[in-house]
């Protein structure tokens, strides 16, 4: 019957009859509301409308031929409603936000004058828009985990050697078997398309470009399948996968994933509920006051509630599904049984658990406490891995033979790569970032992704030089003295 | 003789005659004058004439009933009398204070939005009274036990344990075997007219709805009798004590709490001099600036007091004939004589009077420092929660048999839902808050008090599963990992 | 030949013949300029001229008579040139720092609304002239020792007790023998004429008025003859001594000392060199700025000293003639020769030499590092008593029997009262305190030394009631816990 | 063919053929290019032009002669092409920032009123040009080693004694056998002429004329030789030598230094790679905004480079040609084998290499992290030196007779004259300071030199005096308390 006119859209706009038109096209997604994995009530609110901008940054373009059958694709919308609506585009015009974005994208630095990671951090906090940053920035409750993630490190010092030849230097290792320029690769880090068109397409390509290996989330904004478009035939991907509570969805994206090339699984469990992750709920209350003005509180309507609430923000939304009740005697079984991908449990946060999790015979854990946008007050992974290196000393010696024995590596997000060197001389095999590299692709694209890594690089062999180690190897234990007290603040 | 006209009640303005007028009503306070529990000298500003003004914030409306014989209401004051009395306000009009708080009323968030007790803390602290926030806020001297109590949090981090089935997460628990939904209860704490008309019925409504206990304070600024009415018929309520001095005060005191249908007496132990709470005692210097412009020091006249000066303010006031020489040999037995009520003492602050309160055989001890109200330096409640279960991990073994045993609940003031699953996870079997209720019914009323509770239950919640726990049995001691040192504060 | 011509005078302005004016009589200075305690320098600078304004704020006005024969005292200035002298004054006017102090005094606030000791240095800080703030509240270089002298406090917290009786509270103790209202002594402060013109006086009767002792500095604005007639008869003073490096002017003044009537002598060890007060030394270029305008640097005259300068300050002039050679075998059986008074050695910096002391059988040691006036990274007072304590408890034992052992007290500068509970619980008889005394004389005179002391009493019995002692003797160690930690700051 | 026009050296302007203008001389410097310790790209970028502003502040005036062959020197440029060059200068201008610099250089502080280090370091910090500052200040990645370094110094408090005879004091002692008059000798700090036309002469002369040595930098701007030549005839000057990766070059290096009368050979072992100094890579990138405005990213253009970028800085064209391989068992020996002078390791980081120098047999260790300028998160030289003193407190006895052991000396920045004294006491023969000296003969040229010795020979002195000390010693461990605590921010 297509094609359609805006009025005849409109009519559908209630939970049992639900259609909504992306970029000129009209859907039927009555039936797909449940399984909608931010939940009905996102998709209700555009019932019977115009989707296609809050849609596209943070849906994989073929999202909809994966996730919709082909009967619900009603057809294309006529000519004048498409003239209709894209003549409101620029009546509408910009919000006080994406003006500022534009403003703020023509005045980024050059790219070569990016000296750290944290210049980067500080272009891409300029030029992302208020819910991109308030996705990425955010952190569980009061920040206190995320900050100590950050401050974990500075507890640790070099004792640096001098007189060992490192003319030569080598950063390059292992992860899994399969080869890294650095002892670096990218953790899972969802939605990268509310920071840059492209989306983790961008990491995709720097990652290649620099010898990397790519860690794809879950809750990617591109599909695993567009991913794995993006890379290079002989690139290795790894997959964060968020364990769907229905074992028979699950299954059937694990063995799609293995299908697709993917050449290991990250199962993640620390993430079964929401982290309070303030600043991303705030979100769309402060853009709505940046338009609309204040709204105060009326005292005599106090019993109903004023304005619309989500206090679960886009994490709630994308774990809503997920399974909160895995065990290691009945998770790590049902997935050996399905796939024969390594398997790196991703998530630990104390010893006890990295021990429970090499007796499930999981190829690794990834130490991380999801970079404190989980649960406030957990360890910070520097000090984990630490715990782990003083109480049982005996697990890092099993490591020499990939597949044969669990495997650690860890997640944090390093201020220098000196952060870097310090992990791996406690025992980790590598480290993975998530932040930066949304930050880095958001702000110059794949050219960004690749010059985080060579910040990296160039920041990890000064720093092995400068301890006396010319391969990932010489980075030893010994090389480190933990100082437990803190200077004073002097007058200068 | 009434009606009463103005010039009759003026000639009563003496400690030997002393009238005050309430509420367009006289009363003849001269024999009250030594008993007022605030002290002769705050009656004695007013004798002879209108106090409704002072009188009313903190005080029951029942308390000249229940205060004063039948033969000292002399009557109502005569229309003329009235009317001039009403003529006065508007033409007195409103100080700078009240005009601020108008108008920051006014400008209250919506509730929806409030997310955590600090956004809660700090709208109120804008729209409360000057005196009201000094009263609440103030602690002793350098606020030094008050800002310790709170810091006292950041040394526990959690271990948290992954792998664990938490789709089902029950946070409830028992105080004095009475059901709480959390394990949160509402600590005593005084004159919560000052921040809102309705005063403590606002928290005894709101803990109702939301299933937790509510402990009322002496100093309550509605009567006992009036908030248990307020309570649902199958509310708990308990009572905090404050023992007058004389016996037989305190004894009838007690057996009207116990007929009213309070189910446990907590006797505060820790407020028996006042509090040296600096913002509390300048309130009304601070205020009379505001009003009538700065007061020098005159050389010349040192030698005589300049201004009247209260330097116990209102804490002073409140305790001025509370008992100081209370012991556990004597003071236990009396009371355990005159009530069959659970007892709790209430203040304790190191593990040597744990244990011999334990040997006097209470009910349960309130480890606290009465928010840091009382002694600066004192301990924070952690730190002493912390000690006890080093130095003596046997008393927390005891509590499983309620009655039986004395048990421990412990009073701070958390920032966050996680700090209640730390105080848990050592031993105590709940927490109590006073300040934050304070603030939520002074600024939203019954639906801040609700709103409050919720996001303590959302947060608590959530904390239990990102830790792997299902109830709060599953809260243990090994949870807790304590961290000593400091890390370095850095660039970003 | 008097009365003198001011052309009379202005011819003696060498060092070989030195002239001066001082309150409108002329002295021959010559043959005192080498004794002079601070220097030939400083007089030099008014050979020929009236030196009243420098001269009269820190001397006492006895200084002429004790220390000048007969023979020098010249005469009175004739009347014209008086009447010149006085007339130049007010051309001369006011300099901006005294205009500012002007202003300043009579801004103060009413004494009764100083609340705390932060309160009444905060009045002072305002009301001082540059040079008398820059000398009271000058530390060695950084003012590390200063600061920390300060926060040592912050590491010691208490274990309050319960259910003790202390309606009856009683914080007096004895020093020495000699009875005090609360364990809380002056310690000897130089220079109080600088900030009030009654000077140490003040201090004297507002210590009496209140029921403490004060020691008396050898470098008082007022001699010791004077303060002595200030003083009642009945009062307590104790002697700071500075030993001259002449033994025998030295035994001349601790036999003056000893006969005008003083209980005690503090021999004063820790200021052999004069401590780099950086605040004192710069003072006098400050307001030479802010009178003439900035000098800068030349470089061309780079080699010749540019301005007058004087880099041992105020400090350095006081103590130029003292004994730097003193030592336990020859200085404390000298000082024992010559006097019977009670010998205290202040100044004791760690365990080793506070055993010396007890050894060299002196009466009792006062722990000290000059409130960080002196060594930089000095120990805090506080620190050193809690070694003492730790290392050599047995020390602590001997003090019963007064004048039999030695005792120990301790002189560092509270923030609140229970900085001085915490001192006497860990062993000292008293706590001494300098700069707040002439902070309080500063401002307010004798009323503020009166005050002072009333502050401190009350802050002192509250917390003694706070943590459940009704005596000084219930102060014991055990009521004091030590934290190594140092908490987060949170966001809040 | 001399004189030349400016056209015919415009014709050199490539790799092929080099030509540059060095104060109205050419020179062909072709054959140089890869032989130039900045490498090539620093003179291509003035190829056919030039170069006088940008070699005259790091050359030694003698570099030509000294580093290119007579054959090479063209001759002089003909009078009208000087002409020309000059009036350009006048008529390019001056920068922004070279303004700054003449009007801050005016506006000095009198040498008399510099009291400290701090003071210095303020005044050159306002006086230096932007460029100078950058590369004297920076130190690598986020300067925490740095930052560190300085701190490293508040955990080390002194036990002071008392009634110790310290009217004579003598701070002197000997480094490698040679006198200095306080444990202090001038660190080899590079480009002196950035900051002063008369660079490292001016520190030299200082040293001279207050008795302490001086270890020159290879870096220096002036050549060993024009440094030995301002020095006094009997004056001790050590070199610091950067090894060159070519054997012969190294020697020739050694031989020439030993021949021009250098007492000791400082071998610099930490700078093996360049430390990221951000500062120092910025500078260029500030001035050239602070000029020419901002320039933006263009997102096209982004596969290209944009700008001239060297990410190595000064440092890193300073020792882009030394020797990364230097070993123990090699370089000691070889150093040995073409030397007599005595051998001191320069950048010791740890315990384990401090003995391995000692078995190497060099004459001393200088334990020292480069100022924080190379490692991030180096150990602070204090940590370093006080593990050593607490793991082999053995290796300090053996310093008595010179020579025949390896001696200790510690390079690090006081703040004060304590933290010499405290490295004293801790073992060190003496303190190296760079930085300080490079501010201070920027500022006031020789002196400021004398004047930074004077400062700290004052502040060394009083602090001996005030411990206890007469001699150098004296100082020993006992003397220091080392403090693990960190205590609170109090309310003043």
């Amino acid at each position: 019957m297509a094609p359609w006119s805006l009025a005849q859209v409109a009519q559908h706009n209630s939970k049992t009859s639900c259609w909504v038109i992306i970029k000129n096209n009209v859907y039927d997604v009555t039936d797909f509301l449940l399984e909608h994995p931010g939940g009905a009530d996102v998709i209700l609110k555009y019932a019977g409308r115009d989707a296609t901008a809050v849609y596209e940054p943070i849906h994989s373009p073929d999202a909809l031929d994966n996730n919709l059958s082909p009967s619900k694709h009603l057809g294309a919308l006529e000519a004048v409603a498409v003239n209709s609506l894209e003549e409101k585009q620029p009546t509408t015009g910009q919000t006080a936000d994406e003006l500022r974005v534009d403003k703020e994208r023509k005045r980024m630095p050059l790219l070569d004058r990016v000296l750290s990671l944290a210049d980067m951090e500080m272009v891409a906090r300029r030029i992302l828009s208020h819910k991109a940053l308030a996705y990425y920035s955010s952190a569980a409750d009061d920040e206190i985990s995320e900050s100590r993630n950050a401050r974990a490190f500075t507890r640790f010092f070099f004792k640096a050697r001098v007189m060992r030849p490192v003319s030569k230097c080598d950063p390059s290792t292992a992860i899994l078997g399969f080869k890294s320029s650095i002892p670096v690769f990218v953790s899972g880090a969802a939605l990268a398309k509310l920071g840059h068109p492209e989306g983790e397409a961008n990491i995709t390509r720097g990652a290649f470009k620099e010898g990397i290996i790519q860690m794809v989330s879950s809750n990617a904004s591109l599909s695993p399948k567009m991913i794995m478009e993006a890379a290079d035939q002989s690139q290795v991907l790894f997959f964060q996968l968020y364990k769907h509570r229905d074992d028979v969805t699950a299954e059937k994206r694990v063995r799609d994933i293995e299908q697709l090339g993917y050449k290991a699984i990250f199962l993640t469990v620390d993430a079964i509920a929401p982290g309070n992750r303030e600043r991303d709920i705030q979100s769309p209350w402060v853009l709505d006051e940046q338009e609309n003005g204040s709204m105060y509180y009326q005292p005599n309507s106090a019993d109903k509630p004023q304005g619309k609430v989500n206090i679960f923000g886009t994490a709630g939304a994308l774990i809503a599904n997920d399974d909160r009740d895995m065990t290691w005697e009945r998770t790590i079984p049902w997935l050996r049984r399905i796939s024969c991908l390594p398997i790196v449990v991703k998530g630990i946060q104390c010893v006890e658990d990295a021990i429970l999790a090499g007796e499930a015979g999981v190829d690794g854990i990834l130490i991380s406490n999801h970079g404190g946008r989980q649960l406030e007050y957990a360890l910070p992974p520097m000090e984990i891995l630490y715990l782990l290196r003083q109480q049982r000393p005996d697990v890092f010696n099993k490591l020499e033979g990939w597949y044969d024995e669990c495997h650690i590596v860890i997640c944090l997000i390093p201020l220098l790569g000196t952060d870097v060197v310090k992990a791996v001389c406690l025992g980790a095999k590598a480290v993975g970032l998530g932040r930066p590299f949304l930050y880095a692709q958001s702000a110059y694209g794949e050219a960004g992704v690749s010059k985080l890594i060579e910040i990296l690089a160039r920041e990890i062999t000064t720093c092995m030089r400068l301890v006396g180690a010319s391969t990932i190897n010489d980075l030893r234990p010994e090389l480190i003295h933990r100082i437990d007290w803190q200077p004073m603040c002097t007058k200068l």
